[in-house]
């Protein structure tokens, strides 16, 4: 799906769109699926879904809210039997998170049903859709999952394997799938493997997910990562795997180390929570400078002020308290409250940071509005020097690849050096890790190296690796003509 | 969408399935919508829903439950901008009450939009939509209509009007449509021209709609009633009308007099409440009997009643009172308040029966529950003699064009002799009108025709003329493996 | 409580506020209550409670809206146990419609807790209250019935029925009472007896209500109705009664008959249907004009205009049908809808009025605006003539005795006379039954006695002959100074 | 309100009971009472309420749930308006969150409105109540707050700050209190000041809160804490107070600052943050162990961790990574997902502990349970050795004076030495803070100097300095003998 403009403030952040989850063969596939879905919440709050198979039907349930909130009771469970069963969660602004948008989608076919839940945006959904469309196929929902679901069903070839893979060979962009047939539990990733996918475990059951975290919290084990390009299928017969495509480049998104992924999950058996120390630590070597404390923007900014705490010797402190109790429904219906905005939020430490010189640690800048208005909050506690350090390259790009990022143009390092930001934040001194020393704290010791650089970095740099099809050629981002008010 | 059997008891009655109404070119569109299905509430209680065009994009709006529930407030109405808006209300049993269900259906074609609402049954959409699925096509609801949007997407027709007229070729069954395009609101009747359709006017703008009181609600003036196989269709250039089907003969269901229509509607310019009134004075002269009291089972056996108390001369008399309160959500939890069953509704005029001889006179006997039960009532009242009166033939069978009806085994008049019926419900006496005398009532002096009866009649005699594909060939009435829980 | 003025159309009536039910000694007391409140619905629509006693806790349920909505599920029911539970249904207007306000109201008193339920009004209740305020009483609510609790909670008595008898000798008005104490269940009527309640039994279980149609529902038997001043204490000794009240004069109020009461209650062993029938004979005798048709006012019109058939020979027929599901929320958002008023909920039958001299029958006329309508509706399906019978003397006062009324200056009579009002409405004559007539329809042959006439008909009359202490010092009506938005 | 034992696992922790807010002569009052409670909500998260006075007026907002889920929407700050109001969050387990539970309370008295807001806990509130029946007081919550509004309307003083004065003579028990009449707000400490309250401004208006936080969030300035037995009245003359009470030792709830202020509050000017860093830092002192980690229980376990990382020069690393997305309505429908217990919560960060040795800092122990689970978690992501610090001395008393505590019986510090404990936990070494060593963390260098020691630590000591009137003479905690079902 194209992103779409959040409201400031709100949202001054990047947001992953999707987790997956799918599991084979076993007794408490729904419950387990939800507990999947709960460990990987993270990667979108606006709304779940879930399809089990019995042997029999399919069955569905999707809800607007949290996993917790809707899919956690017994009742639902019990709506919801079978032995497999797929699982996903999504972000979206709220004029499009119509219910019938949820996934997993579900379509019957010839050769009988198909679920299908999707992470990633395709790049040539319009153009697909608009020939589909013209060859008489109905849309319902403006997901552009629905367009391989269409692929599939007037494809020629016979077997669901061979149609996913006639459909998948004609679309471009970033995807991890996880698909469930009434014989099959299927798991792809995109030829550049942009979004995650790993195998994993759990006595004879086989789980497809998207984090690690999700095999933690079901006590199951990692297998291994499902590689850039291939389709893994699990039925009755074992696990076995194809890989259809045309070998590309290795681009997986940098951007899940920094900020999306769960700090515990590991990512091609590398830890996140390790890998933001290490952001960390690289910026104390970047950018050093004296000061009296490390200051985390809570919550994402912690495992990187940790490193750079222990890296540049100086003491880690909450300088910023969190109201764990912000819940997704302060309305604000009053300019008086309008205007405290981020104190709905956070508050100042102001006993701690009083006359201290502070560094302030935080992962990314997007539009820079939330942190124009933190570091006011540390100077009006008092701090003697407010110095902000940022655990990623400025974000300059926007993302078509399955992140939600505001317009290009409402980037403020797309419109501004670092040191016009410095002054618009007010802070005595502003720096971004560099891109090499992002790749170090990945592992790559070298640094990035062009073409051969295993990531995709192009919110910093700009280099998109997949063509952006419908973005070239002026395609709406409105796909549905028809506004629902369910 | 095929008969489904509803509870014992709860349910007694045939259902109407769908009310319609259509309007264009109007600066309320949808709030005369909104009106129009209220007035037709009586065809479809389970749910509703409205698309409006506002020359831009179209507009919808669903809900489960009443029109005055759910559609009358400003904050609705304001999403339904637009001068063009067609609704539709349905009746269904619960579990296929999805709401992806509710009509009227829209999709996004090649050449726009288009959105359509329909009253009565295909007889072969099961055959249809395994072509159809076979050809690629995904269907996302249980309805037959949506077979129709999925052959007017795949036909091969330039314009909105061929590529309908094409679709309906294909169908065989009993419908009346609205709907409604980017430029045109259109109306169609079948062939046979079984469920009704009329044109209205108000100022300016043009009205289609099921009944006549959806125009005197809105204070519109009755044009004409639409022909057994005419497509009509209205945009800025006018009113014009094609009759693209070859002729079949007029078969308009007869128990829309005796039941379904709305007393104060006209059809073919003959009123319903006179139809009515007519059986019953056909009934007293088919079947008179000595007696002190004519008691109308309420509310539908009012008009039928009045019209055999004025032949008879008997006094017509509230011999049963109704509780108006009955919600539709009297959940019967104990064994107690089931058993009580019909006094929920009603109560026993005891005061005026007690000692008298009564002649009941109730519309039609579906299952026959409540008519034991309602003799059960007046015997213990201490009614001296109880006679029931019935103001249509025996309903021996099924309908399988539109009308919700009990399978044929349920159907009391199915398994029993007038004698037997008599006997299960302890009446003193019993008789219904002849087909001929009902034929008499709606203006046939000659009584029923053979192949020129005009009218269809098969829930009574078992003829049916229009084919039933999918019945004959023994297709699932389950449409979808999907089991939904939204 | 006092009367509140309603909108106008939407509640052109007046409204009885109460309805009664208790049973004492039964394994399914709840259940039966909540099949008692169902069939005393019509006194009460806003509101329903229950308190249930188990031997050792009360429990109690209240809810806003109907009774079949909120308390029929088992879930409820089984929240309710206990072999003795007292109801309540309530009208009222929507601002004073608190949670709070809902009866039975439950007090802990220091000799154990009690329950009541009051069906009336106090006419000295602001006077008390201001006196209890005074000596440290704390209220909760703006129910007249809390001035009674806490009376019983400040007296010397040691008794509970002392105590209830204490309290009862202090207050002024209108009353029927249902009360359940841990031992015992208690009905009173007031001295006057204005508000009915009668003494039921079905097997040894006793029961008290207002209305016998509250004892067919359960297939109780009717025992008697309680007697003007009567308090009645049913315990495990048996049924006992005292009348520790100075004697008054009968008021039983005459609207009951005319149109508060169920049609198939009886009232003093009287039927109401069969009084509303005389009341349309004697109209027909008082104020015969030549005509083609009689019609009703939906609903309530209908025993009265059977009544004036029967006794002038001309045709009972439906001319305006009556929408079946008028919920109570259609919310009417546009003026065009708002205009259109009384058609949502009626259309005329033309085809059946048109070119006919019609007599409309209605029960009376409060305001007189939802008369100008329908008679506008005659008119314009093209009714020859309008004439209007009214099954009631015009209304020129209000009511201070339990039943919600208009303003006086809002009750057309009050403001017009006969002729005047006929103009007004458009008819080409108007007649409302005389008062002597109206006794002579209620048994009493010789007409209304002076004071020895035994009902209240100071809605008729404006003799009111319980002092109206409230009213006549000008306390407020508003009782209390918060505002609450549960 | 007497305490009541949760669910184990789910609420393995101590609770305050209430926040407490009031704003005096602001435009915005009911806008900024919605903020503070919101910065108030850890200290009650089941329920809030809002009392406003317009100056003709009271209105009042009550709801179960968050502040930000039901308070802050323009439709009900409007419901709200004027320019004083009191606000008041609760904690309350579910069995009695009625909402007529919900405070503030409001009563009406013979001077006038008043709505009071209680934090704390009466300790002779039974038998008081036990009085109150007796002369004839109606109650209408189980709430001993409502005891304090009976004794004021009761009271034979003139005046409201003489009837509360009289009212609070006869209390015995831990409160801080904030009321509002027609014409002031009024602050109170109980005579130990067990529970904080602090008095603010912005502009010129006043403030009374709990918490400097809910200050900071509306950018109001701190003034001063209340005394203890302190009564402040705030008008249009301004601020005054009296202490009317015989003076006592204080003693502050130590606990407020282990665990349950906001970290960035201030108590008595000394930062809760540093007092806990502190504490962490004399664990380490006292209890050092080598170790390579440290290791907080995630959240509130952070600042003593963080203070312990200082002091003893280990690592400070997030060990354990929490979900953000527990919602409070997890339902844990399955065996399996209940068994799972913790970890829907938190996960081990296995790349992280496995293999070293970690020291793990919470702040409390009450069951025990989730922190069995959690050594459990650390042990099976390959930690070397697990080493349990806590914040707090062991909690082995119940507390009466306004914290939700079990019964002692559940405490495992009551059951169970150091040494047992830690072998229940499987921990390689357990250790508490000394009691005089948290008496130094809160500034008191000397540690605990007997009577004259400052403040409550009951639960830690077993002493409680005020009596506990209702528990000794063992009057039930159940209140009320109506179980309401609303």
């Amino acid at each position: 799906m194209m992103p779409v403009t959040p409201t400031p403030d709100k949202d001054d952040a990047f947001h992953d769109e999707c987790g997956l989850f799918g599991i084979y063969d076993h007794v408490d596939a729904s419950a387990h699926t939800v507990l999947g879905l709960h460990a990987l919440q993270h990667r979108g709050q606006e709304a779940a879904g879930i399809v089990s198979f019995d042997g029999e039907q399919f069955h569905t349930h999707r809800a607007l809210g949290l996993v917790g909130d809707h899919f956690s009771s017994q009742e639902i469970i019990s709506q919801l039997p079978g032995q497999c069963a797929i699982g996903h969660v999504r972000y979206s602004t709220s004029g499009e998170t119509l219910l019938r948008n949820v996934q997993p989608l579900f379509a019957e076919f010839k050769f009988g049903g198909l679920s299908i839940a999707h992470n990633g945006n395709l790049t040539n959904a319009h153009a697909l859709r608009r020939q589909l469309v013209d060859r008489g196929c109905i849309f319902q929902s403006t997901s552009d999952t629905e367009t391989i679901i269409h692929l599939i069903a007037t494809s020629e070839y016979g077997k669901v394997v061979d149609r996913l893979t006639d459909a998948l060979q004609q679309v471009v962009g970033a995807y991890s799938l996880v698909a469930m047939t009434r014989q099959k539990l299927i798991g792809v990733r995109d030829p550049h493997g942009v979004r995650p996918l790993v195998l994993g475990r759990v006595g004879s059951s086989w789980i497809l997910t998207s984090e690690t975290c999700a095999l933690d919290i079901i006590g199951a084990e990692y297998v291994r990562d499902i590689d850039p390009g291939e389709i893994v299928i699990i039925d009755e017969k074992g696990v076995r795997s194809i890989k259809p495509f045309q070998k590309q480049p290795d681009r997986f998104c940098i951007f899940e180390y920094i900020y999306f992924a769960r700090p515990d999950s590991r990512i091609n058996e590398r830890s996140v929570y390790n890998v933001r120390k290490k952001i960390g630590a690289v910026l104390a070597q970047e950018s050093s400078v004296p000061a009296d404390l490390i200051v985390p923007v809570p919550d994402s900014g912690v495992p990187s002020a940790i490193g750079y705490a222990q890296e540049s010797g100086i003491d880690f402190d909450l300088g910023i308290i969190r109201n764990h109790y912000v819940g997704r429904t302060f309305i604000e219906p009053t300019d008086q409250i309008r205007h405290l905005g981020v104190r709905l939020k956070h508050n100042a430490n102001a006993a701690l940071v009083k006359g201290k010189r502070v560094i302030l640690v935080d992962d990314s800048i997007v539009r820079g509005t939330t942190s124009v208005k933190i570091v006011e909050m540390m100077r009006s506690a008092g701090a003697a020097e407010v110095h902000m350090r940022i655990a990623s390259p400025p974000t300059t790009n926007s993302c078509f690849y399955g992140i939600d990022t505001p317009e290009e143009s409402q980037l403020m390092a797309n419109n501004y050096t670092v040191e016009e930001m410095a002054k618009h934040m007010g802070v005595d001194s502003l720096a971004f890790i560099s891109v090499d020393g992002m790749y170090r704290a990945v592992g790559v010791e070298q640094g990035r190296q062009g073409d051969d650089r295993k990531f995709c970095d192009a919110c910093f740099t700009g280099e998109y690796s997949i063509p952006l099809t419908d973005h070239e050629s002026g395609n709406p981002t409105q796909l549905s003509l028809l506004v629902e008010q369910d």
